[in-house]
């Protein structure tokens, strides 16, 4: 298939080519659009060396399939005209046509079905994403009423530039110097920010609100209860999240375990007597989300679990999620 | 007033020193106690130059108070000796004594006066302390039912050597080299480890069960119910929490400023519009608690608030309470 990546040089640009790769994907050409600022260079992939095109509407509606890997404003303007008839299917990475009712909003493993035989995708937030893969198998089976949500969430969730913001800083903070901050609103390094995304009306911001307004759609659930609280950490790229539920049915820690352990996309890491549970250092560059410190919920009792999740920001939050949706159209 | 300090090199210790100073605690002599190892070593502090004592309960029972920053398992061994008939107050920052019934557990701006006529007091948990400069006045304005909180702990919780590591490992992954560690059970520099004291049969750690214990005997409120997720994050002196409550009586956000405002030892950092929230950035090194993010929780709603809070770890958590139980005391 003919795929286009708009984006190719950002960080989830970047992983979508190696995921393409790695899984397999049948990939007949392989063209990368990025601003005119890189137009022209040529870029070293997993494909071989490629020379980065400057976007146009006509060249993107060429290809099978194109992934949008840019901010949601770009999005708005030019996803539909690529997918418009005759056009290519867009899976768009931006919140731009997430809240949508006439856009799906996919996870494979959740609803995968929605995504058949539609022009225009909209892959989720990172955290959400990242939560559902341990939340929506829960809710099938337990019915989840009420969840509230605590974030540690990496770097990368600024793109390449956070990364390389926080790593900028930590060398400063080390050497004595003052830590200088850009793109994140307060310096990172050795620091929290709990803050991501604009203030809305209500006192939350829009990522906390995006788990809520996304994790009701996905698991085609308006009924479901949460509330986040979502939190810059000084980590490089995977995401965890404190999560607290409240359930219709009774549930137990091993009732639950044994829904996750067979759950796709799911790496139960729960074993605290060997120091297993989800952490950065285990999740990051890995497929699967992982899922541990699974127990009784102290305020919600029977009809309650607390647990621990963490999953790459890049891979399931981002590139991998979008190619499984690709993966799904072939 | 004569006073002592057992374990006066390690992190507490030398903060306490500090904070007598800084507060103008009313010392006449000041002996530090330390392991055979420390002794005879004299240490730069805020009152002089001071020659490091080998403890004995004879030496520390001359004291009029004696601060206990030690491991548990002395504080339970010496506490009651240097307390007994004749001997000095001990104010004890172990959890040795925190859930004997006949032993105060306090806070000053909360439950102070049980400290009064006391020969031996303990020092809470860093966490807990932390915590309750926030929750402890919005249970008593709105009735506090459910809370669920989910921490941000910084290394200092491992004393000095947990920031050395935390430091060192940093150093490590910038140069590109394996992380060590022994202090923490995973290395801990970009990364999050959930996972802070042991493992309980409930599937909490001990220092999740510390908060809600604790919560309910300083608070005097036996039926709040508490769920605690205790993280260890890559931040040096501050710790962070998530917190969410459900309340017996309506609240709002406005309301609750209100007694926030109001209460002793918290300072609202709660004007997102201007990047007004706690962080550790700007609670470390400070007495006061930062409480910010206060809005209503969208899973409880009118009878529910989320909100964030941020103290310095090494004063509320630990020296700066100390010394204030000690003033109550003058």
């Amino acid at each position: 298939m003919r795929i286009g990546i708009v984006g190719a040089t950002g960080a989830v640009g970047q992983e979508t080519i190696q995921v393409l790769k790695d899984r397999g994907f049948p990939v007949t050409e392989l063209h990368l659009f990025a601003s005119e600022r890189s137009a022209g260079k040529t870029t070293e992939t997993a494909f071989g060396t490629i020379t980065i095109e400057p976007f146009s509407v006509d060249a993107a509606r060429g290809m099978d399939i194109v992934f949008l890997a840019v901010s949601g404003d770009f999005a708005k303007e030019y996803a539909p005209q690529i997918a418009a008839e005759g056009g290519a299917v867009v899976i768009d990475n931006s919140s731009a046509f997430r809240y949508d009712d006439a856009v799906p909003l996919v996870v494979p493993e959740i609803n995968g079905r929605r995504a058949l035989g539609q022009k225009l995708i909209a892959n989720p937030n990172c955290t959400t994403a990242i939560l559902l893969m341990a939340l929506a198998p829960l809710h099938e089976a337990f019915g989840v009423k009420r969840a509230i949500v605590s974030t540690y969430q990496a770097a990368s969730g600024a793109g390449a530039e956070g990364m390389t913001e926080l790593e900028q800083g930590a060398r400063q903070y080390l050497a004595g110097e003052p830590v200088t901050a850009s793109k994140f609103a307060h310096p990172l390094a050795f620091n929290l920010i709990p803050h991501i995304d604009s203030f809305q009306d209500n006192g939350y911001t829009r990522e906390e609100m995006k788990v809520l307004w996304e994790t009701r759609k996905i698991m085609e659930a308006p009924e479901v209860l949460l509330s986040c609280t979502a939190v810059r950490v000084p980590t490089m790229r995977a995401h965890a999240e404190a999560v607290t539920i409240e359930t219709r049915h009774p549930v137990t820690p091993a009732a639950a375990r044994e829904v996750l352990a067979k759950a796709q996309g799911v790496t139960l890491a729960d074993d605290p007597a060997n120091k297993l549970y989800p952490m950065p250092l285990t999740a990051s560059s890995k497929y699967d989300v992982e899922v541990g410190r699974i127990r009784e919920s102290l305020v919600f009792g029977e009809t309650g679990l607390d647990f621990f999740v963490c999953g790459d920001q890049l891979l399931k939050g981002a590139a991998l999620n979008t190619v499984q949706i690709a993966e799904l159209l072939v």
